[in-house]
């Protein structure tokens, strides 16, 4: 069994307009430090199985099929076994 | 300065029907492997500060009023040096 976690950002270039709104309720909560917000998407999936470049591969290709926006954002995964 | 990525999930015990329709799609595309899906938040913050030890005092602060709902979500965080 192996716990896949899959990070997915919006690209340096999309707006964030979510994000902003977030920085800003920080600043009025007296939070001036915070320079920047961003916001973006965490998936984990238990996978049934135990080869781990397999993994990789058909991650890959979910994210692109199906869990990220190739076109807006980016995505990273990290694999780890679990019993 | 120092960037922080705070990983909030959902509490285990928490229904998750967003990371269930995902998961069901994922099997009619054919990845069987796939026993769950749970989905998460990425906040992403720099944060014009370099003193690790108060930083992570202040996210925990901003955590527990702003970013998580500590009622059915859990939170975590990493801090890094950022240029």
């Amino acid at each position: 069994m192996l716990e896949a976690k899959v990070y997915i950002t919006l690209k340096k270039t999309v707006a964030d307009p979510q994000g902003l709104t977030i920085k800003h309720a920080l600043e009025s909560l007296e939070y001036k430090e915070v320079k920047q917000v961003r916001i973006g998407k965490l998936v984990i999936l238990q996978l049934d199985m135990n080869d781990e470049e397999e993994a990789k591969k058909r991650l890959d290709q979910m994210c692109q099929k199906l869990l990220a926006n190739s076109i807006i954002e980016d995505y990273t995964f990290e694999l780890a076994p679990v019993n």
